[in-house]
């Protein structure tokens, strides 16, 4: 497989525009030598255009036969993992190992789309009988079924080339829905993400899908990705990365003449509670979890615990302990991008510069892109009074906030605003007297685990990967799951039909 | 039962205000004696901050404890028919047969909802056993649960004041999804609703539901409605109304720090298409059929058929005989409010003054606040050619479009924006080459209805009422019947317990 620098409109390719750039392998420090070409406006136009032309073909394929396209994507994945794999480490910093474990669950992920619709009824969603002798007056038949509500731009994320991105979660299940997806490439990760765009359109044309379902552009300007937003044709928005950036998006739909829905998954602290008898029967297994699941690719994902509460009790010291022990042996990683690196560096910075807050460092290191893992350690009172502490920080860091008494626990937690996911460590004694923390978690949050860490995000049918603002734009729908196609479907009711 | 000045706060009223306003008498023309006291500042926020106290208490009730509680509302309402009837009648000028069928449409929505959620499981919306040997990881087990999202905020609706205002669709869903909602009363119908709300409040009292699950607010002046949006408390908001209401309340939800979800069904052209052989068959029962659908209730209806397609054939001067005939024998209707009686004017002499567009009254009236029943009729060009023949008439009004075949009625229908509704009668023949204004027809609507008229909104379970911008503001969602609900849940997965 080639690397092509241009812009995948449909069927054809397109390199119009004057602009340029390069991906970064941030392990070497340097620019990858592939060019890229930014898209257009006429390019951004034709892709969205041909959208619009393909929508009411695509809409009326089948399930099964979108299934059919789903699967023979997951399949040419397969036969070319080497070179995406190869490209995906090149440009993202992330090891062969995390390569593979997110390209199959990429794979997975389009499987369980084919899953949901090759059923005959899949969109049928309720159905009433006639009921012709009713009075006062005769029941009609109702039919309700779920139509796509049209193309959808995708923007790719930076920590997950393969699953979030080109085509991951959210172009999958808006293709499974009947919807023509335009991506928006990461730069990040152009050149991977161009390999798998070929792919898609390769799959496209084998399965007889029509000209326009896809679209693949490059751009490193926030101006693309304003006008695709803009544009008429555009009926929904996928996104997964930063507050300010889903923000952005999410008030460019609403400016339209005709607003639009934005899926943006925003980031979030994810807090895990830590109680003292879960710390005394299992604390070096939790001490273990915990800290793989905050420096595991070095922190980069949206689900990595920011904020560990514990209490002041006879337990901390050895869990800290235990913590510490780990955290020594924690080999830093490379990050994604310089850029997220410095952002990485002057977050954990901030949050060590407050008052009231120690910082543990185990293993410093000063190679260019790779993050220092650490845990800042602050008191409830603190955390409570100083808002730049619920600032989330993107790498291996997190803050552990000792509490003097459950209450000041749920006085914190009351404080937090939306996130994905809330965890609780506990023993089923402890269980018994934690129906009001259990709810307020639940007022928080779109996910809430019990003795488990957030990371890991099992693609399952009741997975809900969402949650309250800011966590994401609209805490209804998950991105993770089956469940996430209908974001891209509304429903249709038939009266009087058969 | 006596209608009462103030606003009520939960299980308190209060009267703060210095501005007092009345209902009007649409039928006798003049004011209504009894006054209402416009909310304060104070008294939304005492009813906001009230919400937010009442939500953890009402969202940790069972539901069939909600049940009990929507059925206690339904009792009182059909207890106190005969005041709510006879208030009703003189606030809105619909007379008392209209009332009894909204008023019973209105007790049948809160038994939908509590039969929805009395069932023990009715918010486990998936569930997925934990898998423990599986490799490499073992899966956990997940259950994903409903759980409500807040406070909402509902706005009266003028033309439904049982069924769409203090205790109709959003209302009954919303406390049934387990959110305190705070009506924002319509000032036309302010003792009708002051009435419901008591009930509503009683209610409460009697089945141990907690003070400020339910708050009802006097406004004329549009500065309550923008409080209330605006409040940080409010999670959500429901709204039937104009274009301009409605989106004015969008974009106010969407300039607050956390965005909140706006539920806005904001009005429809309803097209129906009658196509040969269905005028040849059945012409004298269509257009008996779609003459009701347009004049009922002086055509105040969101579904009310706007613009009728037909083809320029050999039936159609036999069909618009009929249509006339069926016109003159409409008796002309009170209004709901002189401002609607003037708006209705202005619409239909705009629609009547563009060019080649000729104009039917078959029984004109001059009596203050009475809709003159009207068809406009223009041709197929003129009307892609006009946008104010777009703009919705609501009223007894409807434009009949002329057009030279098929081909032009499919151009007219993709020139529509978003609707409610689409119709179409037709012949089994006809229907046989229908797949293309069938599909445009799903592009453009939420409901679709064969040999029928939109109007008579059946309250099922698989009615779909909204559609597509600019109809309503999230086309995923229904405003009517049991899946209204799901405005007002939010999924949450809990990973590991039990």
């Amino acid at each position: 497989m080639q690397i092509s620098p241009a812009n995948v409109i449909g069927f054809s390719t397109s390199s119009k525009g004057q602009k340029t750039f390069q991906s970064f392998n941030p392990i070497l420090n340097q620019e990858i030598e592939h060019s890229f070409f930014e898209a257009t406006e006429d390019e951004i136009d034709a892709a969205m255009k041909l959208a619009k032309k393909a929508f009411p073909i695509l809409a009326q394929t089948t399930g099964k036969s979108r299934a059919v396209f789903l699967r023979e994507i997951a399949s040419l994945l397969e036969t070319n993992r080497a070179a995406l794999i190869h490209h995906y480490s090149l440009e993202s910093g992330l090891n062969a190992e995390r390569g593979n474990v997110e390209l199959n669950r990429t794979i997975w992920q389009l499987e369980t789309f084919a899953l949901t619709i090759e059923n005959d009824n899949w969109d049928l969603l309720q159905q009433d009988e006639a009921d012709l002798v009713r009075l006062p007056n005769p029941k009609p038949a109702f039919r309700k079924v779920a139509f796509p509500i049209g193309p959808v731009v995708v923007f790719g994320a930076s920590n997950f080339p393969f699953a979030y991105s080109t085509v991951g979660g959210d172009t999958a299940s808006a293709l499974a829905a009947g919807c023509p997806v335009i991506v928006k490439s990461h730069p990040m990760h152009a050149g991977t993400s161009n390999l798998v765009a070929q792919l898609v359109i390769e799959a496209a044309e084998k399965t007889g899908m029509p000209d326009g379902i896809f679209s693949h552009l490059n751009a490193v300007d926030f101006e693309v990705g304003t006008q695709l937003v803009l544009h008429p044709n555009t009926k929904a928005v996928g996104f997964t990365g930063s507050f300010a950036g889903g923000m952005a998006l999410q008030k460019l739909a609403q400016q339209r003449d005709e607003p639009i829905p934005v899926f943006a998954e925003m980031g979030s602290l994810n807090p895990i509670v830590i109680l003292t008898e879960a710390m005394q029967h299992n604390g070096e297994k939790i001490a273990l979890q915990i800290t793989n699941s905050i420096t595991q690719s070095a922190g980069q994902f949206c689900t990595k615990p920011g904020l560990l509460f514990v209490l002041r009790d006879n337990q901390l010291d050895n869990f800290l302990n235990e913590l510490k022990t780990n955290f020594a042996a924690v080999k830093p990683q490379c990050m994604l991008h310089p850029n997220i690196w410095k952002r990485y560096n002057h977050g954990r910075e901030t949050i060590s510069s407050q008052e009231n807050v120690a910082t543990w460092i185990e293993m410093k290191t000063e190679k260019p892109n790779f993050g220092t893992p650490q845990i800042s350690q602050t008191d409830g009172k603190t955390f409570q009074q100083n808002q730049k502490l619920q600032e989330e920080v993107f790498g291996p860091h997190s803050l552990l906030i000792v509490c003097e008494d459950m209450s000041e626990i749920q006085s914190c937690i009351q404080s937090l605003s939306g996130q994905l996911t809330a965890s609780i460590f506990c023993s089923t004694e402890e269980m018994k007297s934690l129906s009001n923390i259990l709810f307020d978690l639940q007022q928080i949050a779109g996910r809430i685990i019990l003795n488990g860490v957030p990371t890991g995000v099992e693609v399952c049918d009741s997975m809900h990967h969402g949650g309250p603002f800011p966590a994401t734009t609209d805490s209804r729908f998950t991105a993770v799951g089956k469940d996430a196609i209908w974001r891209f479907l509304r429903p249709i009711s038939f009266q009087n039909f058969d």
